[in-house]
């Protein structure tokens, strides 16, 4: 038997499904797998990627095996549908598709109304009854043919169509008419004939062999090799070829097309609805000249209620339709938005796919489904995009108000905020009292801008990327923010706020969507997340599948809150530094700086202690019973430094010296590469006393909070680990304080000491530090920018050209790099749990709440996650998602 | 038999060796092999340190049968000696030692003259003829052993001393006499019993035995304790107790005591010389009050040349000691530091060791001990600290002036320098030009020093570490620098230094070693090196072992030739930013970072090449057939930016733009971690134009150089690599450029692409990296900086402490982590040969110059390692003895 380069798909006949991508491309696949389920797809078959490949190895000669293939198939088709290819009274009419096994721009797109030519042309007036219509479908086959399968300059047939519209005083194509069309159809031939020397090809079979392959060149063309290069594709794919007979919604008035959504896309109500027109093309639907009708009662809205819906205007295609539906929904096990036509009264279905919802439609939908036992349990829960529960959670944009966007940034944080713009902290704090709402702009933010964050309703920054301070803070606070919007020219000296040629001032209203990373002009009003019993459902089946933990990255007592109630189980950073930028504690921190003996820093710290005290024993008790992960103090010195000439004062007149001194201790302080300083347990080395009071105060609040018959389960994390030798002599100090804290208070509690894995040394030698820790947290923020040698703070500069250019696939702060960072963070868990087979694993950076990586995590065995409050949920299903599929595989 | 706890020493009967330092520690196995080998040792015994252990399980009890096997011992000393201990005619006395197998402050050390009492001290007296020294020996032993051994506060008798010699109005204690020693012994033996409760002990035994305890004892006090943990030495190793019967130098004319080395350590001759004094302790040679005599004609000097010589003296004894000292270095293999004592007319050997020599003098008694086959090649090759080749290629101050050592710093490039101060860069070039001698004075350098750096003596900074850019670029120039010396307080404004209380200003002397790190007032004269023949013959016996090729980093073509000159192979890493900073190519480089087209950046580019062409041109010429790696541009732009108002002024000219423009652009370069930020080839990713116009000079200049019949080998690498994909888009743009010169010049030559690799990723990708590379060069640099996370620039705070407090054995920027970084190393190795098994392997970090590092490199199986001109030869020697130790093995 011959080689079978061709698959068929028709109502009678159909040889693909939609497992054989590789062989028929992804369309291809789809098309044969809607024909063989019976639904009424226009038939058609597809030439093989195989094909291709043979193309290209025979110097570009479709073959004679393959050609005969083709034409057996066309007379099938012929037969179906009682037309015939190239009949001048009822003509036979092919669409001819590229389609690679993946969605891939550059190639060769569509040849709609191939078979036409002066005599069939005259086929289609008289089927259509409109001279007009066939006569335009014509000249518009010969534009895009002759462009695309011939490769012929279209501007100067443009142009021609141009000249003649002004010659009849027509302003739009739909002023012309049918004999304008047929002086236009010769007019294009001759233009082709003479410049490039060939006549238009009339006959259909010459039309469909070029086309195909045309289709087959177009996969090395430049852009597509390109495209392939950039995306990693191979070039030994080829493409497959789809050829389908056309059919027509606009051949009169028992002729439509429309679409429809199984259910509400945008509250997965189970409503069936869509839209139609009748004796129209797809464009039309689209294209907003007439308003559509509605399917269905359930359809109407305020433009169309008086409108005929499908179910009265053409009740049997519409009965038809209803079937279709269920049944495709069944089949694809999820909700779906359909194209159809209906040509003479009878029903085609052109397209069928998932169909795009917001993320409470989508928890809605997953959830009917599992209950109309059309979906398990487990496929429900994959079938959600955990990225598309950020919506859920935030306030966003009323979408019927109208906006002004002014300048786009980075998506930083989601949700969405309007306000009246502040340029500094203290300006934010003060009005926030005053009772306004203000957006916070900043260049960019440091530690130091916190409590102007808790005052703001959203942060906009024109500097710094995805995991800049302000993207990574405003996302722990659960507060919209767009960063690193590079079109903004702040000047937070004189208060003004540059886009484009507009300048706002302080006050002046602004809007900003932390999900889009668009910027607003003035107030858009906003419509509040609500967290429906859909949602808490659908979350306790994630709970039932998950095996990692998620724990949530919260310095406060109110963060806390919010994160249990998102579903954490414990914190898995607890960052005491920001607790050091409240006002009545900077000076105490900065006195300590300026300590010159060991007992002057002692003193400073007895100041801090009381805060530090007083801070874990709130979140201790908020977090009653799960443990809490608190990290000793990691930045450098400096960051604590006073900036303005007011505070340096304040500062000198508190210990005792000349401003001069202050600038000059600030200048000492300062570093080449603040990320590879002298910081985290650098600090605790160098000055023991500090993580001394740190570990009193954590021991200390959670004996009294203990006491008072609470759980705690306070974990001490040392961060910056590179060698176990600093790990042993830290957690001696921790260890000496703890043993006098107990017998101080004669009562002790369960601890446990252990390290953040964020450096690559300390991945590698993680077995020798696993004898000293009982816990590894896997600091993946800093661990990819060590690893790549990449600074995030700087890196916006080449990044996103950097992502563009294919050199990296994802941002690695957004997603974390597998091959490199997943190789140290597989291998320290390895190592670690050789030498310590307790170890309790877990990861603290960004990455604790994304999906891909939180996949990753689970894939390595890590005990749990931690990420933000609000991407607990995200987290929670994306844990779930990942030990879902890993059963299945 | 019972176990045994004692091995006993002396000329008939010797029980241990000089391997058995586990057992005996050093100093006994040491005194076992000179006994052993018949030399005229005090006969003695060594306790072993499995006694120690015993002790310590017996919870500080020595068991009866230690103690039993002890009085054997001690009898048998007895009958070697004719001395009886506790006799008072004819006492025989004790040196009581502790000695564990390595050298390790912390523990007791010595308790001399044991076995003194009330009797035994009068038979002393009579024996020496001397009653005043026997009482003064007397009345030390009770403050040494009181102090020591019965942990009695020695402050108490030294009070009793002091106001006795009041008393008797004695300046010293020479000027006390026997009868004031009498009074002394009995106020001690008073004091001790009244303050302690209990009686000084007279009895011999009880002396002893308590002796050996406090030496068990101090294995475990809180000193030695710490000791062992810096050092990871193990607690359960104990020490051994060497127990050694008394020689006196001080019996009177019959006896004496001096020191000899088997050949002149300051030269290398063969010339046995020496010192000694008559009737004298050791500590009276060293002392320096009595001029010391000349053992033999070679041994006189100006001081002592009109002194007699022991041969002449002691002429017996002088032939004795020469037949010694010939079979000690025969022994030992190697030139000897040798302590003797002559006790009425009979040599005792104290100690001998391998003596200290100068660098020049090793490399000559090496070679001598091969011609004289008392060692082989190979022997001679491992014989020789290869840190001391350092010595014979720098100047050096010259030993007879005296120093006035102001302040101290890091030893960060070898050799000594004088001149006069100067603060900046351009003054350094000035007063060169004028003829001076100046020292660079800098807070710390940056790339615009070059100029200054090349025009000065050498350079000292404040800031910085053993790797920072003033000690990396001056390693490379062969110029001394001392860094990091903080005592030194620069306000370059006002051209002033002050140290201390003293202020130096522009022109004032200062000489720096920086071999030391001393920085001394004035200028101090200078030696300057020589290359000896031997030198170079014992280099080529390195050569002939080493498998390791050894190239040079070099940017110009006089560090080419110098490098050469010390045998470099090649160059391993020609850094091209160096070349940017002359006055005349600056501004070209300033240009097009402000060019705002690719158009104005290519046209400033174009003025760099021929600049870059030339340099080029030049090394190739000098390397004539030895490979050249290139090194594209590898910092971020923003360190080319001029600094002064008047630089910025003359740029904004030469650009055409205001001064605020010119702030505004170095503004926006700023980056909070430039060692992580936008450099490398990530400046190739996003200019191509930079890296296209640096491959063009390279290949232009290497087809014009090979024109002139001279043999070019360039080797194109590309740094900061972190993906496949990266150094896939950068060589394919190099490529491209190379085939077009190629193609203009109508020749062609060979040539390599491939990477640095110096970032973590890269090592761990590097199986990927390799399929795109035909080389690898380890830039263990920046792979120590971001795989332990240290800033270099920054870590001078705190790295200095890491060590001293045993968290890191060994700076990791000196000598390569071969646990963290190096694990990547070898990672990279295996992964890049197995996608690539042609691939070529190289590092040219600093430990690429470093013996620790090389020995490393060479077990991973590296094909070369590139270091400063100045260190090629260190790196022979280095790369032979790594070689050599592997083969035995």
């Amino acid at each position: 038997m011959a080689h079978q380069w061709i698959y068929n798909f028709n109502a009678k006949n159909t040889d693909g499904n939609r497992s054989m991508k590789n062989l028929l491309g992804g369309k291809g696949a789809n098309l044969a797998e809607m024909s063989a389920l019976g639904l009424p797809v226009p038939p058609g078959f597809t030439i093989t990627t195989e094909a291709c490949l043979d193309y290209q190895k025979n110097n570009g000669q479709i073959s004679d095996e393959i050609k005969n293939q083709v034409s057996a198939s066309l007379n099938r088709i012929e037969d179906l549908t009682g037309k015939k290819f190239g009949d001048s009274s009822n003509p036979l009419l092919f669409s001819v598709r590229s389609g690679a096994r993946v969605s891939m721009p550059g190639m060769m797109d569509t040849v709609l109304n191939l078979g036409l030519n002066d005599e069939t042309v005259e086929g289609m007036a008289k089927l259509t009854g409109n001279e007009r219509f066939a006569w335009d479908s014509y000249r518009r086959f010969i534009q895009m043919y002759s462009n695309v399968v011939m490769d012929f300059n279209s501007a100067i047939l443009e142009q021609t169509l141009d000249s003649l519209k002004e010659a009849r005083d027509a302003k739009e194509d739909t002023d012309l008419t049918a004999e304008d069309f047929k002086e236009l159809v010769a007019a294009f031939k001759r233009i082709i004939l003479e410049d490039s020397g060939e006549s238009f090809p009339t006959d259909p079979k010459e039309q469909l062999w070029r086309a195909i392959a045309a289709v087959f060149n177009s996969w090395n063309n430049p852009r597509a090799m390109k495209y392939r290069e950039i995306h990693h594709y191979s070039h030994d794919w080829g493409t497959a070829v789809n050829v389908q007979s056309m059919v027509f919604g606009n051949m009169g008035d028992d002729s439509a097309t429309g679409v429809c959504f199984t259910r509400d896309p945008s509250t997965g109500d189970k409503r069936f609805f869509g839209e139609f027109l009748i004796n129209a093309q797809g464009e039309d639907v689209v294209a907003g000249i007439r308003t559509p009708m509605p399917i269905n009662e359930e359809s109407k809205n305020d433009h169309n209620a008086k409108l005929k819906t499908l179910k009265e205007a053409m009740p049997k295609a519409f009965d038809e339709l209803t079937e279709l539906y269920l049944k495709l929904e069944a089949h694809y096990k999820d909700m779906q938005d359909i194209e159809f036509t209906i040509e003479k009264n009878k029903l085609y279905i052109l397209q069928t796919r998932n169909g795009k919802r917001t993320g409470s439609a989508a928890v809605k939908i997953a959830v009917d489904l599992f209950k109309e036992k059309i979906l398990t349990k487990e496929e429900a829960l994959v079938s959600m995009d955990p990225e598309d529960i950020n919506q859920l959670l935030h306030p966003r944009l009323d979408p019927k108000v109208e906006k002004n966007i002014i300048a786009n940034g980075l998506p930083a944080s989601p949700g969405a905020a309007s306000g009246y713009i502040v340029f500094n902290s203290d300006d934010a704090v003060q009005k926030k009292e005053e009772g306004q709402k203000v957006i916070l702009v900043r260049l960019e933010t440091s530690p130091e801008d916190i409590n102007g964050m808790v005052s703001s309703e959203g942060i906009l920054t024109a500097r710094g990327g995805m995991t800049s301070h302000a993207a990574v803070v405003a996302r722990g606070m659960g507060k919209p923010c767009v960063a690193g919007c590079n079109a903004l020219l702040i000047d937070s000296t004189k208060k003004e706020l540059i886009v484009g040629d507009k300048t706002y001032k302080e006050g002046d209203a602004l809007t900003i969507d932390g999900t889009t990373g668009e910027v607003m002009d003035g107030i858009v009003p906003t419509i509040s997340a609500d967290i429906s019993e859909e949602f808490k459902e659908f979350m306790s089946w994630a709970d039932e599948y998950r095996t990692l933990k998620v724990r949530t990255n919260a310095d406060n007592p109110a963060d806390s809150i919010q994160a249990i109630e998102f579903g954490a189980e414990g914190i898995g950073l607890c960052r005491t530094e920001h607790m050091f930028f409240a006002p009545e504690r900077i000076l105490a921190v900065r006195e300590m700086i300026f300590a010159n003996t060991e007992q002057e820093r002692q003193t400073a710290l007895d100041k801090l202690l009381p805060f530090q005290k007083e801070d874990f024993a709130g979140i201790f008790t908020e977090m009653n019973g799960k443990p809490v992960n608190i990290r000793l103090l990691d930045p450098p010195l400096h960051e604590f430094m006073p900036h303005t000439e007011e505070e340096k004062q304040e500062l000198a007149n508190s210990v005792g010296l000349e401003l001069s001194d202050i600038e000059n201790r600030a200048s000492q302080l300062q570093e080449f590469n603040p990320m590879l300083g002298h910081r985290g347990c650098r600090l605790g080395v160098t000055y023991p006393e500090i993580y001394k009071m740190q570990v009193r105060a954590i021991i200390e609040a959670a004996v009294e909070v203990s006491n008072k018959g609470i759980k705690v389960i306070p974990e001490i994390m040392i961060p910056l680990i590179s060698t176990k030798e600093e790990l042993a002599i830290l957690k001696k100090d921790a260890l000496e304080v703890i043993d006098t804290v107990f017998k101080e208070k004669g009562e002790s509690v369960a601890y446990k000491i252990g390290t953040m894995i964020e450096l690559p040394r300390a991945a590698i030698v993680a077995g020798d530090i696993a004898t000293e820790a009982e816990f590894f947290s896997f600091g993946t923020n800093d661990l990819t920018q060590t690893t790549f040698g990449l600074s995030r703070d700087d890196s916006g500069k080449f990044l996103p050209s950097y992502v563009s250019k294919g050199i990296l696939s994802r941002d690695p702060f957004v997603s974390i790099d597998q091959r490199g960072v997943g190789f140290l963070v597989e291998h320290a868990c390895k190592e670690g749990r050789k030498t310590n087979e307790k170890i309790h694993l877990g990861i603290c950076g960004e990455h604790g709440g994304e999906p891909k990586s939180i996949e990753f995590c689970h894939k390595v065995g890590l005990d749990y996650v931690s990420c933000s409050p609000f991407r607990v949920p995200i987290a929670r299903l994306a844990a779930a998602q990942a030990a879902i599929r890993e059963k299945k595989a």
